[in-house]
């Protein structure tokens, strides 16, 4: 059985932002109890992590690394039409994912104890991010 | 229902080699209209990768950037048995990904408006690499 | 039809720990002869790997180049309560994979030639790791 459910994710811009519930709403509504989760984002500037979600300093450093790595205005870069940080959400896309595909164990996405699940903006401005969520059970 | 097709892409050294109309021929002759197409490469030394399709230097802006960051020759590396292009292309490999799986609506792949699928080979010579596309419906 | 299986994984700090044999039994228990096998671990200071699996200095050589690229200790990092390689082990996890999806073509696991899988602990200390194996056909 498939089953899929978009969901729009309406960033402000660079951050992180918690899509774990609406994942597992998507998986509940499926009816599935056992079988396969994936997560899919249409977009080439900006992710999707699993992360740790209990200390935000995390998120705080994971977004500081990656600033210094994939540096803004890098003169580096001849593609940046829309920006200094142009290119540099497309290279940190590359750098992570954009499908991540998780377990269903008794009726949930069977993430870690400490597993979350964010959609990385990469982009300064704000986007209507588009998510999908596939269930194969 | 299970469907699978191989692909052999025959590369001509580094550079980025558009899979995406193999791929989606593959998702049109499996006959699914919605379900799960996952796309698999059997090597260490090249990689999947989704991609902005529009403008050309966002993928050279690619390669300078990994370029720099892993740098071909550097004397840290032990393993050079087949030159200084060796351990940076299972670098590269392992910084980005060997599978990705998108989810088919309506007949095709849903990739977003920009996403362009490519294989990226990051050996200098040319190589024939073996691709799987995987569609469940 | 849909199978799974989970592992445990006991590290002993940090490196690689080859978990192929353990998913092509876990494979070949599900009967399936063509599908799609996806392995997710449930952690984020760890990491999946499809890595060269001839040479173990490609290996060494992947552990240089992190450490190199994520230091651990630091001063960047605010995130350092379980020690020096805390943060860092979340970088290296977000860098790479904790979801890898591979075609099941003739009953096992079609890895190409020199692809092993690994569990890559990125902490210093001994963990047991979860791991599941998700069999779809």
């Amino acid at each position: 059985m498939y089953h899929a459910r978009e969901l729009t994710v309406a960033t402000r811009g660079r951050g992180f932002y918690d899509i774990t519930d609406e994942v597992q709403r998507a998986v509940a509504a499926s009816g599935a109890r056992d079988g396969l989760c994936t997560i899919f984002l249409h977009h080439t500037s900006a992710s999707l992590l699993l992360c740790e979600n209990a200390d935000p300093d995390v998120r705080k450093d994971l977004e500081s690394f990656f600033s210094r790595l994939v540096k803004d205005g890098d003169p580096l870069f001849v593609h940046d039409a829309e920006g200094p940080d142009d290119m540099p959400a497309h290279v940190r896309t590359v750098l992570t994912q954009n499908s991540i595909s998780v377990p269903i164990k008794g009726g949930e996405a069977s993430l870690g104890t400490w597993q979350g699940l964010y959609v990385w903006e990469h982009r300064t401005a704000a986007h209507q991010r588009r998510v999908t969520v596939s269930i194969v059970s």
